[in-house]
């Protein structure tokens, strides 16, 4: 990410300014996102006047100029002026990632980042003082079960559920396929939500059987609002804290380590251990930060975002060594894909 | 700002990855800025463990790590690892421009923006929908006159105060020279808050006479907690709306023009148009767009901060040349400083 500050960012730091603006760059597209900019100009066959753009979207025209002037600077629109006539039209990379319709969209994500991260991330001083989450101070809501937070309300939880569904539009492919698992036969996705991962998983492998495992509730909107025609997941319902968790070959926990203390997850990891037969294994898929501490700065943010929403963290790669052998797991594998998440997978 | 954004881009979206996390690294710079940590890193002849930052600035040993390995990343601070204990300090780059005592000290400039200008953001999609401030909404006041809104508590006019005093460490010496100035005997420097660049004026011009023209209460604060011994500027207090501007020969007006509508620029332009004496001028400062609407990001996106803050905007060269010529003024001259604000000159 980081260009490297060098000498000359002493006489002019420039770096230092883009920095500081990368809240406003966020925002605007961010903003633009929830507007339903990028739909529009999808939508339509031609490039749109500001004018145009307000008027079917509902805002003010200098607002909506603005904006649209300020995504051609970032490159994310295109603009031709013709006598004066500014018509902006979407990048290539706007219709892929930011607009509704394609099957990259990303547009999820975003809301989820803009109307609840964002937020969340206004108390990072206090989350660093207090060193726990600041839902409470941002959402006005008891912090004791992240959970109860996240999944507050239906929209809340579907929003989520929707975050969590386009996450796995860019990694999920790599993430399958970083370490070999043809030889697992039976697959459950704890906390598999509304079942991205084990659909990517399911085809990849397509001789084995894909469970997604996840509360009764979370269960309940994937298959009202996620089911597929011809799904190659099945669902189950139950809660791997409170309860047990179904026999299988491989288990999955795709940011659900991230979630929570170590004494948490080597609860979770010995119940995982304890179910697993001889030769089945557990597969983790977390940001897993340099062992040296200098980056990725994805991942390193991502620690922070922990800090401020969950009882979790981003570890190293010790870290997760060290937490799988305590829970029995032998023969450690770790790849990292270069991109957002990385994949680790145990045995017993 | 924008590295172009690719065909590679459509593969894997780095850069707009990188745009999404650009709050986080906002507030990750900001909220180390706020705890303090750059001062104390400046402060101790040594590096620091996190475990040793976090006691003097009494927070958590956990979130102050984070907060320190993101700092890393993004190579602000400095890391070395010795038998896997951590000693952080910081970067040149930090020692000049983030911590407290430097003459170049952005310091308050973040605690501005990481206060005031991210909550105003997080209501952009109002701002643009509604074509105006989000005061309001953010702070719950109202938001007839702006100025109120700013200076709604002495610590809040403080804030403001010092904001503005620390924006012109960066541009200050650039903008008083981007042209010449040197046959103008008195300058008036209208809305000059505490004298920042009205000193830069005077550095720059010893032969000719400054003065701070700007609210009464504005004035008293300058005096309290901006003055310098053996001053090169003096202040005078008066209302430059409701009364009458004091005779000179070159009228400042930095970054006022764009908290405005254009007529009240106008309204503003005039009074000082009729009492300019020929050959008497107007030096406009601000963050100049070009003209065919494709940058620079820094005033796209500065536009939309006025936008959620105030009634202004950034403008184009043409909007410029057609309120100072409706005003009466002529020979226009522009100046581009490729830093962050631009000069305009022109007389009457």
């Amino acid at each position: 990410m980081a260009e490297h500050l060098s000498q000359s960012e002493l006489d002019y730091p420039f770096k230092l300014l883009e920095y500081f603006n990368g809240f406003r760059v966020s925002k605007v597209i961010f903003s633009a996102c929830e507007l339903g900019v990028f739909d529009l100009l999808l939508k339509s066959q031609e490039p749109l006047s500001a004018q145009n753009v307000a008027r079917e979207l509902s805002t003010s025209v200098d607002g909506m100029e603005r904006l649209l002037d300020a995504l051609v600077g970032i490159e994310i629109l295109e603009v031709e002026t013709t006598d004066g006539a500014a018509l902006y039209s979407n990048s290539d990379v706007a219709n892929l990632y930011l607009a509704r319709g394609s099957t990259k969209s990303l547009h999820d994500m975003i809301i989820y980042q803009s109307q609840n991260i964002y937020p969340l991330w206004n108390n990072m001083v206090d989350a660093v003082r207090e060193g726990k989450n600041q839902n409470e101070k941002t959402f006005g809501l008891p912090s004791e079960d992240i959970f109860q937070v996240i999944y507050r309300s239906e929209p809340e939880m579907l929003k989520f559920m929707c975050l969590m569904n386009s996450s796995w539009v860019l990694d999920g492919p790599d993430i399958v396929t970083a370490i070999n698992l043809s030889s697992f036969q039976t697959i459950v996705d704890l906390g598999g939500c509304t079942g991205a991962l084990a659909r990517e998983m399911a085809k990849a492998y397509p001789s084995s059987s894909v469970t997604v495992f996840d509360l009764p509730q979370v269960v309940d909107m994937a298959q009202k609002h996620f089911s597929q025609e011809n799904d190659a997941v099945v669902f189950q319902a139950g809660d791997f804290f409170s309860g047990e968790v179904p026999p299988a070959d491989l288990y999955i926990l795709a940011r659900i380590i991230h979630d929570w203390p170590e004494e948490k997850c080597l609860i979770l990891l010995k119940k995982i251990y304890n179910t697993c037969k001889p030769g089945g294994g557990v597969l983790l898929v977390e940001a897993m930060l340099f062992e040296n501490r200098r980056g990725p700065v994805m991942a390193q943010l991502f620690s922070l975002n922990m800090l401020v929403q969950t009882e979790g963290r981003e570890r190293r790669p010790s870290e997760y060594t060290h937490m799988l052998n305590t829970a029995g797991f032998q023969n450690i594998q770790m790849c990292r894909t270069g991109k957002s998440y990385d994949a680790i997978l145990a045995t017993r």
